[in-house]
């Protein structure tokens, strides 16, 4: 097998050749169909603090993964070879591929069968791959950590690769969404995709009192002013980084009695709603496709922001 | 009856001299036998706001009532002439005394029977005055929104007024409480309470992971670093406003999935397990007790920080 490996912070991923993985006890190997690039994968290869915590382990990366599987290990009983599966990055083994082993930016992938989610037909190997990180993510934000549900009125800030996966899912369960997005393409896409409105400032939704704002951007005044536009009792999810510190208002904090809470990756339940909607034709991430070899200039486009919707590498290509 | 009513904002109350009050329908009469002051009191004297929200309404003030039931209006069929209760300020009628209608400034009070808690035997009516407000509001913050119960670690910050009675509520329940204040007094009070152990800074609780951290002072840092110092999806109660802003490290919001609430007032069964707990012996808020006529001086010692525990006016005297 081959793969992109991490040798050292800001030093470009290396291109090796290892033996093919055998299955172990309660694991799999699955043959890589599409693996997705993220955001983070740039962080782990600019940021100093990384190598440490990898220690000296130069994995192949690539957190996003489906595949096929091609072999079970002893105990592994409820997949066999042949069965479509995702990776949950952040499933109860507590390791996650590309991290703590050799992840999906390889041909082959040596994974714990309890971190598997099996892709339905009708989900293609592309969504799957963005449905683990990015949807697994968004999803978790807004249906488990601010429980939204049918009847509620709902604030998403950040109409990206994040919020958008959320927005067709609330959509697609006739919850009514507010979005809002300073970039106007962006707002277009929201109403395209059947928002209830769509605003340039955060302010402007609360009028609607919505019960729960989800900020996929945390841009700080984005949050501010979610917690100043929510509901009597309502609640901000705060799941994107865009700035290192908020400045909350207390006096409204109090008196308003809301809840800020954040959010950080997601279930394998979480994941397997996704794939439920993607089957449904409910949701459809929009994704940018690369092959294989283009992996590293991928890593650069993401770090230029130069990507729409998800990338992901189609391994076989 | 007599009475020191608002006037205007910056202007000292007045004594007054009114009818007594007659019970109406759904209301009873109480005859005051102690008032508790509060910070919120002096708010509402030096805040220009405050006469646009009382209207043209000159009442008299004083929102922490306890007395006893001199007269019962029709319907009332739950309460007699004789029963000793307090009035929770946050009920369900959605009306205060001493904002709403004339207070326990007063030596007679009409109220509505719905607010009604009863005063159980071995509650004092300073206690359970001090209960009405303080009380619920330390109690509801600790135990209603920050949900704490025996078997967890517990951060308090702010021994004071609000801290002590939450403090001294989670000792008899054997819950594990660390207690942060940077005076070197209330560290001193906590510690002969029981608390596991007392901190000038909240940082140094970090290490005992502690699920939920109240924060009964509010002062930027204190909110910051309780949501630093909180466990993995650990929780941070916000009810001190000692500052109008504060600062959130979104990183550590976000990976830690930590929550932050606002918390303000409270419920009369709030008042009533803090009753409870008073009666057992195992709550004793700390009072300071002044006179019917000194009630205007009091106020000024709130103002001025002079007051030690609650201050209460015994109405009696």
């Amino acid at each position: 097998m081959k793969g992109w490996q991490f040798v050292d912070t800001n030093k470009p991923l290396e291109l090796v050749e290892k033996e093919d993985p055998k299955a172990e006890a309660g694991k799999v190997v699955i043959d890589m169909k599409v693996a997705g690039l993220c955001h983070s994968d740039v962080g782990v290869l600019r940021g100093e603090g990384w190598k440490a915590l990898l220690g000296e382990l130069f994995v192949i990366m690539g957190h996003e993964i489906a595949g096929v599987i091609s072999e079970v290990g002893d105990g592994v009983t409820d997949y066999k070879v042949g069965d479509k599966v995702a990776v949950c990055p952040t499933g109860p083994s507590g390791t996650a591929p590309g991290y703590a082993y050799d992840g999906g930016f390889g041909t082959k992938v040596l994974a714990p069968a309890e971190d598997l989610v099996r892709i339905p037909d009708g989900v293609s190997f592309a969504a799957a791959a963005a449905g683990t990180d990015a949807g697994m993510t968004s999803y978790h934000a807004a249906f488990n950590k601010g429980g939204i549900k049918k009847g509620m009125k709902v604030g998403m800030i950040g109409i990206g690769g994040l919020g958008q996966v959320a927005l067709e899912a609330a959509i697609a369960q006739d919850i009514e969404v507010y979005a809002i997005d300073t970039n106007p393409k962006a707002r277009e896409l929201a109403k395209d995709l059947g928002a209830a409105g769509v605003y340039e400032n955060v302010k402007e939704i609360a009028e609607f009192e919505p019960e729960v704002i989800i900020d996929y951007a945390g841009f700080d005044i984005t949050t501010r002013e979610a917690l100043e536009s929510v509901a009597f009792q309502g609640k901000v999810v705060l799941v994107g980084m865009g700035k290192l510190e908020t400045t909350v208002n207390v006096t409204s904090m109090i008196t308003k009695q809301a809840t800020l809470v954040g959010s950080n990756g997601g279930t394998k339940q979480d994941i397997e709603d996704m794939y439920t909607l993607m089957a449904e034709g409910k949701v459809s991430p929009k994704i940018t496709e690369i092959t294989f070899d283009e992996i590293p200039e991928g890593i650069q486009m993401l770090e230029d922001n130069k990507v729409t919707g998800r990338l992901v590498a189609n391994m076989e290509e």
